[in-house]
């Protein structure tokens, strides 16, 4: 079969795959996988104005510069993921003191979460090298993208998930049609069967940190910042500063690709700083950051917001980079900022997940200890939506009052 | 002020008001009122190719034929509501035997819900007339909705709800940053109350069947319906039936609202006809239409959908007609179907609370009645997220099985 792209490289080794070589992780140090595209053939025949499918309001608007062929099934949520809006909340932004702020918003994605992303292209890659039979191990927004995005396609899915996993999260998996297999045992015993038994069957894996393809995904909301926010900047104006939240480190990584694509093909002239926020009690990311070096070392995380609490994160290196080499940098912000972060979202429109309302509590903070200027322009990527865990939502509101139901007692509780 | 439409009439006994005249219902008779907007005017100006704002892919596209004018907010997510994805699932339309078949999707809107629709227009009429508070009764998507879209628009909204109602709803609410007040009493004291400190307080009343302008939010869902699907029919193709959940019967009002507007203005050739869809639990207005009349008997409500669970709706003359007249009719359908329609619709990537879920089940109805054939082109409205009531999802799907995590157990248990 002909390829959409040139080779693999490994994140660590430096290592060259051809297409056909490798799936997964690189096979002597089992570092992720980077995706290279031709560019010089795509830059000969396209450029920044004509490479886009300008009709479709998805991230296959990029399918120029995506490493996967046309997946067809249109009519279907799979066509729908991606181009998602980006906000201009003009009372957060006087209120941080910021001249420029926007918020991209990923909750109108098919499941309601930035991971559509991922699923749609791995699901696309699937179709390619003939897989039918996708899996997973993930009960959170990445099993739920991949049940959506596969039943969207009429592909099977197969999700592995720890047997203490919440009943609600595994009936939205059970809801798109996908196979779930609740393991006895940990969620890393659920990861390792799932790559064990896609050894075996010959099954396509998805899993975060493993699959080269998810961060090919992931890297359209790159494609969609600079073509949304960066293109329509003035010429004077001061480099863009995007707020990342950080998990696994696939996210970031997915987008600093996308950045570097088109870099790489001439068509952005200036790579934004990239600012990864974790929560303080999952900084198994920043922690080597802010040592200065590549070393993911595995922490006990704590933190509230589930999907991005990581003992040992998969896509850590490739993470750590994004900051060092955009001159971005981490923070690291704690749960009580983070469930802040929801409300103050909240009060302009924007419903957030934990995990995506902590991005813009990295913000307030970058703002205050004055690591972004006022007048530098400033993007927050919103991951998920607040649908996704209304119980945070709730530990992160007051509680409201019970009244009379009397006119009296409504305005004396006004008062 | 200059308003833009023309006045309003009761839709029970034909009176005519001036804009300024009324605000809510019939001060007669308490019917609902019909906004009329001046068609001949809109005539002079516009046709089908120039009325439509297309850059904006949201109901403002339509401002040209709301009865609100522009209400600013740009960037926001109060501009992003509407413009909803209308999928064409193969399978389902093959496994019913309907050569067309669309189903559009709400789940997308800011709040996840049809009703973002009809919280916006009212939100741009509550700015029109310098109301600085708008209060509704509910706990629901209505609203959420009104504490999404006045978050938005930077509009205060209180909300009553009983103190009985689920606290992760109430959360939601007050997550947007509205003032809820738990009223000590059921549901109908604190609708009554809410109306009681309208008029008290010189507030602005959101509540359903009773403000006018829910429904000329909600008529935007036709002229979608219209714009993506109809407009594209071949001209040979039988006309297009339409299945809509009903509760309250203000959706059904709403859109039967858009098609008479777009009749009105000779735009377009052929009413569709309307379809609506009711719990056989909670079928006050499928029952006024099976007995032929337009009077609304209360029911004891028992649905698990909660969204259109409604004992006494309060827009059921209205939703009864939108039937009537247009030659369509009603069905009821059971919980268990509307469970199994949850699952049917979740299989192609479709993730559906109950109420939205209805529609589906009774075009699954209507297929094995006959009431449609197989080359009638269909279009179901899927009103909200899966999102907004996991538990009945839970209901709707098998459970999970438990495996010991080894590669026996999995292929055992695929078997």
């Amino acid at each position: 079969m002909k390829h959409k792209f040139s080779h693999f490289t490994c994140s660590l080794c430096g290592a060259e795959y051809e297409p056909e070589a490798v799936t997964y992780t690189c096979p002597k140090d089992g570092g992720n996988l980077n995706v290279i595209l031709d560019y010089k053939a795509i830059n000969a025949q396209y450029n920044t104005q004509n490479f886009m499918h300008l009709p479709e309001a998805s991230l296959w608007r990029y399918l120029n510069v995506l490493p996967v062929s046309d997946p067809g099934n249109l009519g279907t949520p799979l066509r729908r993921v991606g181009w998602t809006p980006v906000y201009k909340p003009a009372r957060l932004a006087q209120q941080l003191g910021l001249q420029r702020l926007w918020i991209k918003d990923e909750s109108p994605n098919p499941t309601a979460s930035f991971k559509d992303r991922a699923s749609a292209i791995v699901v696309a890659r699937a179709a390619e090298i003939g897989a039918e039979v996708i899996v997973a191990a993930s009960t959170g927004n990445a099993g739920s993208a991949l049940a959506g995005m596969a039943a969207a396609s009429g592909t099977k899915a197969v999700i592995f998930a720890p047997k203490t996993a919440p009943p609600a999260k595994i009936a939205q998996l059970i809801g798109f049609g996908a196979r779930v297999l609740l393991v006895d045992g940990n969620y890393d015993q659920a990861f390792d069967l799932s790559i064990e038994v896609t050894q075996a069957l010959s099954w396509y894996n998805r899993n975060t940190g493993f699959n080269p393809f998810t961060a090919e995904g992931k890297k359209t909301a790159a494609f969609e910042i600079w073509e949304q926010v960066m293109c329509r900047l003035p010429a004077d104006s001061k480099n863009l500063a995007v707020f990342i939240p950080v998990g696994d480190g696939n996210i970031i990584s997915g987008i600093h690709k996308g950045f570097k694509d088109l870099m790489a093909l001439g068509w952005m002239a200036r790579m934004p700083r990239i600012i990864g926020v974790q929560s303080t009690g999952s900084a198994a990311i920043a922690n080597a950051f802010q040592r200065g070096d590549e070393e993911i070392r595995a922490v006990r995380s704590t933190t509230l917001a589930d999907s991005i609490s990581v003992d040992l994160p998969r896509d850590g290196v490739r993470a750590v980079r994004a900051a060092c080499e955009t001159g971005g940098t981490y923070l690291t912000v704690p749960d009580e900022a983070i469930l802040g972060a929801i409300a103050e979202l909240g009060r302009v429109g924007i419903f957030a997940e934990p995990a995506a309302s902590t991005a813009y509590a990295g913000l307030v903070k970058a703002v205050a200890e004055k690591i972004v200027e006022p007048d530098e322009p400033v993007l927050v990527l919103n991951t998920g939506s607040g649908l996704k865990d209304v119980n945070a939502v709730m530990r992160a509101v007051p509680t409201a009052p019970i009244i009379e139901p009397t006119l009296e007692a409504v305005i004396k509780e006004l008062r």
